[in-house]
């Protein structure tokens, strides 16, 4: 008897898709032409064995032996295919682990683009592109990240040598954590103090040479090295930096907004407003990371779900499919939405960000400080959406979820990073409760107005609220939101009533506040989706059903996770509240014969999932155990620790 | 100016603890005896430079090596020492990290006394006890983990050369994850089907060599390996196990409960009851295991908490203390609250262990069955505390959180599979939801009594109930516990007398059995850490006032998070949940003081915890900055991957 290709468990699953599957790929990837792009990509891409090849069980060393060569033959394909950087964003989330280069591309090139005068450009520019220069972006110091107006490192002008002399202190002055930086780069972004005749002028960006771009050896008074073994992403070498007297040309400031001219002058120019633009397009990007994290984990724990039999329900028959268990639903189809949601949510998201960045190309910056808040709000939401998400799905694989092979943990440690970087969450919730208290309170207190994102504080709460209608639904998201806003604002103006000063006052309400952010970056996240969902209506108008399913799921999930607010606040009634989870329970039962079709969708191949229970064919146990046929202790039968110490040991111990 | 040993920042934390932290410590440490015994073996083990070394780095096979060896310096201590198997277990907790031996006391050893007739202890527990026969115990398979009466290993009986002949089909029945199977082990006890003359008798544990114990080659018939890396407990060589006709003798099934005669007749005696005893321990253990994991997390992030400073209130002066910051206390403060409440919870939970175990040596079994389903549900609950816990404390140390020299990212993966192994989570809560059913149903329906843990169901529900008071609050768990607890049962029967088949019903039910059994499962959490309180009370009354407070807080926390419970069932009201809501955040706040020598009172050791961020001198940069200096990669300047890719690269690619 000869195995079918297709995993028979697996294959029936295909068999009734509610939906037209491959309209949704399309739909998902941003149209058709999107789509054939990333597919070409791919293929490009994938079709390198090496990118196929794991860190699991390597050392240190191994991995970023590896880890360089992929990116050598990753920069060559953008030379042989001619890839642009939408092209190579692709690629990096194709491939999701940690690469030592990467910031060249990502970081060090937009930067010396966005921070150089044309000169400087012209000089540096061709010199990054043929990586000669190497570069890395070094803000975050031992003692500094997110709090970088106190950075230690410095450096001053010497006018005499027309020269900048960077110094930073042991130990919190070390630049610390640098993609890159430790073995790779030869040169950095260096984020420093400017100081003029020891007065303190700014925060600036300086080009410093950190190894000889011949011998790669560091440079004179350069201390630089690797920052150690991390959680995940053991492929970038995140590293160090410790300037002493370190002389740089002045020239060598990035001087497009600020200079230090020839007799120490420091001049600004330019609008420094366009500096926010850079750090919302990454975050715009996390949301993307989140949604494609998220994807990943969905796709594999659905189809290990719908292999793995595992008890039974009747005394008699076969066992059952564990997905089949409805505990395990709420666990997988429950991700599978968030999936969807968070996918919806940064389609939107890219649009958003390229509106309004026309906008600016035609010097109009009213959206630029709602674009910054709603990318902070929904950096942090969808990280930690998709991040707590990641684990679920691990976890409910059982012990296999705990192997490397599973390809869920290495998913899970190489994207818990997008907690933390680019504005840690607490952090990013906090900025997003500021803007709302301000602009809460100046509508309370002055009348004035709200913007566009917040405009339903202003819009009233009553009437009977459909929780059957996806508009009913967002609806209740913003009365929650608006309860919250007004509550916590209230309080803080109180306390400054009762004298309590500024600073006092915001940490007494800071959980509130966080909660507050949360509960209206969930509305953002909904007026998101609501539009990426219009828009489906009108071109893949067959979808729609599928669609506002997932999206009512999505919100009953969120409804029953804060329900507390939302019956705190009157959105909805206890008695409703039974209603939403039976909908739920209901919905989420109904979406079972779907779950492989809805992860099929997300069109993720075998080689970027790297997961011997999430393959296409769903042979998860053969896959296993060849995967464990390559352990790297199987290359011998006997490993030397037998005779080392094992065999002592026993002969030691007396019978 | 040379530098204090001890850093400032945590030393003016350590000078007004309100309570006496050495006799927290005491307490926590069940009493002066107890102390003294951990702190000696803490001494002897820790002593033992080999234990500070980390896997951090290095390659599989380098980490294997490491972990044989640490694992036979242990076994030398106990026999230096003359350790007994509780200081073992404490020798074990203090280490964490998976060994590849450990297998033979937790689990070889026991299970040999357990299951064995004294003819066959006599003959192999002596070769246990001097490691000539080193033994995993080989039950999950690469298709049954939860559902062992599945397992597809079976051993048939051949009468004629009075022997089993064992055999596991490929690749579902594969023997797949036992520790230490892969590499370390000469044999196992497998758990297998006995077939008699082709006919299914029960599923018993045999006795099978397999590696010769001289040459540690693979014997005949035996295919064994290692099962791949893992997310974490890297040093454990969990492995895999194909028997293809593999002959042992007969007497090689372990025949203290059943047996098969020279006939081939198999016959049971003795009370099978006697091996839920056995799953018990290992459950209570880890309660303890989660409490202790907690506290490691704990310790640490509160420490790097009073030492990180970032940012500030005022705009003057110097950075905060993030420590001081309200959402921190949420998560820090939070989080150490909790590992009191566990290590309470743990503290009982052994004592009554003890308690049952001691009615059952005098053959009274009364409550062999409550101890069996409170050690299920404190498992799920305490794990899932403990591993979402640590991961918490692990994001609120910012970026540093994910180094390894954090200490945090290995002590979070090696944890994790506390929620899966001895029963996954989910499983361990539907077992206890099918005890409240029965005992619910049968109380409803038929007027039965209730067992102790469950008593509370009986009880009257109204009156006016404190928040203030340890009694009043455990009485506001035991409404929504009841509440739950008789909703479910009643959708249950609905289902049935609606016609719906047992497993279905059930099956539908799943996701608010889970609920409720969570719910009781609180209630027998605060049950046992009231018995730990009320102890003290005698004993250490000067630590009543602090005990108190943090029982409190806990509480609170449980309220909050379940907070729209509590409200459905009546328990509490919206009204009161904004007093305990104030509440909540005042005695947190009230904590901030006490943080530090809360943590110190868990008395772990540096060497223990391995962080940088979270030793005792408080010194978490210079740490930092240290652990970098020995990462594998900064043993060269240039790396190969320089000259093999990069240079290559910067030649190919035209300026
Ligand atoms: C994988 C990885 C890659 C990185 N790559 C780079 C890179 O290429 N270049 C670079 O420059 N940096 C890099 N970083 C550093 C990263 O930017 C910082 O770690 C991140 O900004 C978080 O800052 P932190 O570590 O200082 O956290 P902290 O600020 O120390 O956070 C610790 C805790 O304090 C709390 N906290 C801090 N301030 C406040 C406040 N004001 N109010 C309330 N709570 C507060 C936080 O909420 C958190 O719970 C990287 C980090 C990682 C993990
Ligand atoms: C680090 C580690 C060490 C281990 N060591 C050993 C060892 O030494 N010896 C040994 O024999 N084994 C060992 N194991 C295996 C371990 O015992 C199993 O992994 C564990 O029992 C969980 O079972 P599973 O993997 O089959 O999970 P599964 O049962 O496959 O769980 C997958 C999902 O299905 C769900 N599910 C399954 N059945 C049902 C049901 N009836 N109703 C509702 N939902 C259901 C679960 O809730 C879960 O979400 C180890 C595992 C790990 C991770």
């Amino acid at each position: 008897m000869t195995k079918p290709t297709i995993n028979p468990d697996l294959e029936v699953e295909r068999r009734n898709a509610s939906f037209n599957v491959s309209k949704m790929t399309e739909f998902l990837h941003g149209g058709v032409q999107q789509l054939k792009r990333v597919k070409q990509i791919k293929k490009q891409l994938l079709g390198e064995k090496i990118f196929g090849i794991t860190s699991n069980g390597k050392s240190a060393e191994e991995i970023y032996d590896l880890s360089v060569k992929k990116n050598v033959i990753l920069f060559e394909l953008v030379a042989k295919y001619n890839w642009n950087i939408d092209d190579l964003t692709i690629a990096h989330e194709l491939l999701t682990t940690g690469l030592p280069l990467s910031l060249q591309i990502m970081m060090f090139i937009p930067t010396l683009e966005r921070l150089c005068t044309d000169e400087q450009k012209q000089k540096w520019l061709p010199l990054a592109k043929s990586y000669k220069l190497l570069g890395t972006y070094a803000q975050t110091e031992l003692g500094h990240g997110t709090n970088i107006r106190d950075l230690k490192t410095r450096a001053d002008f010497d006018q005499e040598n027309n020269q900048f002399v960077l110094n930073n202190p042991f130990p919190d002055g070390i630049k610390w954590w640098p993609g890159g930086l430790g073995k790779t780069m030869n040169c950095a972004i260096v984020l420093a103090s400017l100081y003029v005749d020891n007065q303190y002028k700014g925060l600036e960006a300086f080009l410093v040479p950190i190894r000889d771009m011949e011998t790669h050896e560091p440079l004179l008074g350069v201390q630089v090295g690797d920052i150690g073994p991390k959680m995940g992403l053991l492929g970038s070498d995140n590293g160090y930096l410790i300037l002493k007297n370190v002389r740089i040309p002045r020239t060598n400031m990035l001087m497009k907004y600020s200079e230090v001219d020839r007799n120490g002058r420091y001049i600004q120019h330019g609008d420094p407003k366009a500096n926010y633009g850079a750090m919302t397009l990454l975050r715009s990007g996390f949301v993307r990371i989140s949604a494609l994290g998220l994807q990943a984990a969905a796709t594999i724990s659905g189809r290990y779900s719908c292999v793995r039999r595992q008890g039974h329900l009747d005394s008699k028959g076969e066992e059952v499919k564990v997905m089949d268990y409805v505990t395990q639903q709420y666990k997988i189809t429950g991700n599978i939405v968030n999936a969807y949601a968070l996918t919806l949510i940064s389609m939107s998201t890219a649009d958003y960000y390229h509106k309004v960045f026309q906008e600016i190309s035609v010097d109009n910056w009213t959206n630029l400080l709602e674009l910054h808040t709603i990318t902070c709000g929904l950096k942090a939401f969808c990280s930690e959406i998709s991040s707590d998400g990641i684990e679920v799905s691990r976890r409910a694989c059982g012990g296999h979820g705990y192997l490397a092979s599973s390809g869920l943990s290495n998913l899970y440690v190489d994207h818990l990073p997008v907690v933390t970087v680019e504005g840690e969450n607490t952090i990013l919730y906090l900025q997003v409760a500021r803007y709302i208290l301000k602009k809460v309170s100046s509508f309370a207190l002055k009348g004035e107005g709200l913007p566009p994102s917040l405009q339903y504080v202003s819009e009233p709460t009553n009437g009977p609220i459909s929780i059957e209608t996806l508009t009913g639904l967002c609806k209740i998201l913003q009365i929650r939101s608006s309860f919250q806003a007004k509550r916590v604002a209230e309080k803080f103006q109180n306390l400054l009533m009762s004298g309590e000063n500024q600073g006092i006052a915001w940490n007494k309400c800071s959980q509130e506040l966080v909660n507050a952010a949360k509960a209206h970056v969930e509305c953002i996240g909904a007026d998101m989706f609501m539009r990426a969902f219009q828009k489906s209506s009108t071109i893949y108008p067959d979808l729609v059903p599928m669609l506002e399913k997932l999206l009512k799921v999505y919100f009953y999930q969120r409804i029953l996770e804060g329900a507390i607010d939302y019956v705190e606040s009157g959105a909805v009634t206890i008695k409703n509240l039974d209603v939403i989870r039976e909908r739920h329970c209901e919905y989420l039962t109904s979406l079972r014969k779907d779950v492989i079709p809805l992860v099929d969708a997300f069109d993720m191949e075998d080689e970027q999932l790297k997961s011997a229970i999430g393959c296409y064919d769903g042979w998860a146990y053969d896959r296993l155990y060849n995967e464990a046929q390559i352990s790297p202790l199987n290359k011998l039968q006997v490993q030397p620790a037998f005779q080392k110490y094992i065999k002592p040991l026993q002969i030691k111990s007396k019978l």
